[in-house]
């Protein structure tokens, strides 16, 4: 078994419901110190995807077997496309199926498809068991398992069905993200620098300057990425855990994003990938707006496009544009609240008359080529 | 328009999560006041089934008008039998296609299927919108639509899948009890019944005295029940918001009635006719284990019987009762606890030999015969 290279870097959450904890350091999967002190339960369900469960699933299934009698997995089809209820159900055909009752425990190994239904099946199964996030993307790491949202997506838009559920702890391995593709890799980048221009404007030049490292993959820099990112979502989500306010400015960037996703087909851009482009617009935005200098929309677009991400959303047309952020769950009786910044490092939600925005999604259209939409 | 006939009566539940009141009277769906001091929202939507629709729908719409700028109505097909995921989504789509956001609010007019149901749909919906509950049944003013919990069914076990939802208010309009049809008032009563042994003796007597206007349809005689239930079960659910303790006591006769319920499929008899006869075995079980005097579990059926509820359990065969009730909630670690009577007016969990319970079950089952089951 692997054994801790360091102490773990720790990170608290405090929110009403629950306190937690998240863990971030090499080996932790098959550290037995990172696993201990967890509730306890009568049967522990690992839930994973067939990809990263050949990859980690024995070292977590090892760990499990010494937090609960019995242990059991279950492996959910890979991607955005299958987080739908009638995979969700597999987790609860599985649960029934081993007779687990409300002791049980689910481990939610994977990225954030695989964390996002986890919760949600754990907010669900009986009222309620208790479950723990094992990320192993830089995306989950950073911000999906971070937090206590989970859900599933509607066929009329992404996250629609869900529940604020919160972990009992965060294990982030960062052994994982040496396995990652990436491309994926690319696509978590684009949550940690979403946390600098809405909340941290040292965090930019320091991932201005380290953005090479953590490119190439240099564990202690992802190490403080990870640890920075998740301080600032813990603050947020600490202040207002069912986001009644302030914690929709962790959605920068996501109102594009979202739309480019549902309108492209979910899978065919990554999260990360439309976030990124998300933010840019949103950002381009602020200074047409006049929040911002444009020097600075200017900063998070080059760090989006250094760090490998679209800058350019594809051509949705602009009623379908409006059409697909009308149903997020920022609008508000009709009006799209958009997240804005409103000085380098701090952001609000505003409504913006229709025009300006179309204005401002001309100027990051790509012109429509077949086949162009698909970043590299 | 209706005009109340007499302040209503006010119960008011207080648990860690939500404080509400449960309003009971005549003439609730119409009467303004009830509906005064309902947090803001854009979007009323009233969730019910046709033939509840039909009797109050428009009683209900015309007082919604008044608390939302914008109603609208969605009907689910009626019965137990349709308590499942797909009907759910007919709730999700409805509001979808309506462009409801978070400010949106759900009201389920109509019995415990509506109930559970819609405040399954407001606790996931966007993560959570709130929701309000005008049961038009005795079995859900006096228990389900009190005390938050919401749940679909799962092929493989009845309220499988759901979540601890405070509603924002509770409306018992006694007028709708008027058009029940009489196997439903019965069937309500078994859950009114439940209280007594397990909580109230006093009651149990008042019930033995009043229980010919209850069947008549006496408002007074109804209005003293619905209220005595619903302060008892706030009583125990304000301090047990979760069910991880003492809550469970409210699910005397449920383990048994549950395992009737699936064993015959859902419908073919009513919940409070499956839990009335589950409720004789349990006091027979206790009576058994020298908990409380043969004497009073006798009482308890005399009461089920005289209610004109079935007291004799359908022939489901050993196994299949143990199975069926292997997978309650309540059972832990493959253990069955059983809700017994540990005292007149007092109840407990305990585990129990098989044997002794298998000799029980034997003695409360009709003698197979075909077209037997049913209750008349």
């Amino acid at each position: 078994m692997n054994q801790p290279r360091s102490t773990p870097r720790v990170v608290a959450v405090r929110t009403p419901s629950k306190h937690y904890d998240i863990l971030i350091g090499q080996g932790l999967l098959g550290d037995p110190a990172a696993w201990q002190g967890l509730p306890r339960c009568t049967h522990a369900v690992l839930v994973s995807n067939p990809t990263v469960f050949a990859l980690h699933g024995e070292r977590a299934l090892h760990s499990l077997r010494a937090v609960a009698p019995r242990t059991s997995h279950v492996l959910l089809p890979d991607g955005e496309a299958f987080k739908d209820w009638q995979t969700l159900n597999t987790v609860f055909d599985h649960l029934l199926r081993e007779g687990c009752d409300r002791k049980a425990m689910l481990f939610a190994l994977g990225g954030g498809v695989v964390g996002d239904m986890t919760g949600f099946a754990a907010a669900c199964y009986m009222r309620g068991v208790p479950f723990v996030q094992l990320p192993t993307t830089l995306l989950a790491q950073v911000d999906s398992s971070v937090g206590g949202k989970t859900a599933i997506n509607h066929p009329m838009g992404k996250n629609m069905i869900g529940a604020f559920q919160q972990p009992e702890r965060v294990l982030c391995d960062l052994d994982t993200l040496a396995t990652l593709p990436p491309r994926e890799l690319r696509a978590g980048l684009a949550e940690v620098i979403k946390y600098a221009p809405i909340a941290d404007v040292p965090l930019l030049g320091w991932l201005e300057q380290h953005l090479g490292a953590l490119l190439a993959g240099d564990v202690e820099a992802l190490a403080e990425a990870v640890q920075r990112s998740c301080e600032i979502k813990a603050a947020v989500v600490g202040g207002d855990e069912r986001e009644s306010g302030r914690r929709a400015i962790l959605n920068f960037g996501h109102t594009f994003g979202h739309a480019i996703e549902a309108g492209l087909g979910y899978g065919e851009w990554l999260h990360g990938e439309a976030v990124g482009c998300g933010m840019v617009i949103a950002a381009s935005l602020s200074a047409e707006l006049g929040l911002v200098p444009a020097a600075w929309a200017e900063r998070v677009e080059r760090l989006v496009d250094r760090a490998g991400l679209p800058v350019r959303a594809p051509d949705l047309c602009e009623d379908r544009w409006f059409e697909l952020m009308a149903v997020d769950k920022k609008a508000e009786a009709g009006d799209i609240r958009y997240v804005l910044l409103d000085a380098p490092g701090s952001a609000t939600l505003r409504t913006v008359p229709r025009a300006t925005v179309a204005a401002v999604l001309r100027r990051h259209t790509v012109a429509p080529r077949a086949g162009a939409t698909q970043p590299a």
